[in-house]
């Protein structure tokens, strides 16, 4: 069965590459460091949906992509959240927080306009992410 | 190694009882069916800093809250998330949510006050969410 990206995650993002199960992907708002993972399965909604046999993985993305955040950036505290009220094709948020950002304590969802990278910035960041990852940039 | 629930979790929440490793919190909230897991464990911050032995007991209670709630409630969606920007203690949150509800569909965290449950309503639900976990009440 096919995988189609919810057209408003992909309008939101820039694709980092694909783990095992889990499509990576960097909110463009430079604002927050902050990955959304998705399940490349058709028709899943909640967190608690993802098929055993993918559960694995599905978790393990969680933690890959939480390390890698906390890496490249020294995290105060990693956001963690499935909420897909908007968008019901099942995300994972991952967003590294400090205590100086633009929403600290609120979280960052629907909080204020995002604001894209300038291209270079982008760039650095999705190849820094990728390498991180164990993924070849863009794949 | 003792374990302490912090005293905001403590403020805003029910004991419903305790799973293998979480402790099941019901958020004291009758605007959204809404728990709270916390794992037993002192000096955990981030959702990815469960350790290998506890993993499988921590991911297992979020399916478990989740088709608790979903079995319940008839949940349109669930929202999870590991926040704990002011409360640094790991804890998530798994919350039912409607298209009618007071804040959808914007996520629930920050969103007003909360409105306490009536004594009889509370224990009824609290009730029901312990024997749908296979917990007895207040463990």
């Amino acid at each position: 069965m096919g995988f189609h990206l919810h057209e408003r995650l992909a309008a939101d993002t820039i694709h980092v590459g694909d783990l095992a199960l889990s499509r990576v992907l960097l909110m463009n708002d430079r604002r927050f460091p902050w990955l959304i993972l998705v399940p490349r399965r058709e028709g899943l909604r909640d967190f608690d949906e993802v098929a055993s046999e993918d559960k694995a993985d599905f978790y393990l993305a969680i933690e890959q992509a939480s390390a890698a955040l906390r890496a490249l950036t020294g995290a105060y505290k990693l956001n963690v959240g499935a909420i897909g009220n908007m968008v019901p094709q099942l995300h994972v948020h991952i967003v590294a927080r400090f205590p100086a950002d633009a929403a600290w304590p609120a979280p960052v969802w629907g909080y204020g306009v995002a604001e894209p990278y300038e291209a270079g910035a982008l760039e650095n960041l999705v190849a820094k992410l990728a390498r991180e990852l164990g993924l070849k940039s863009g794949d």
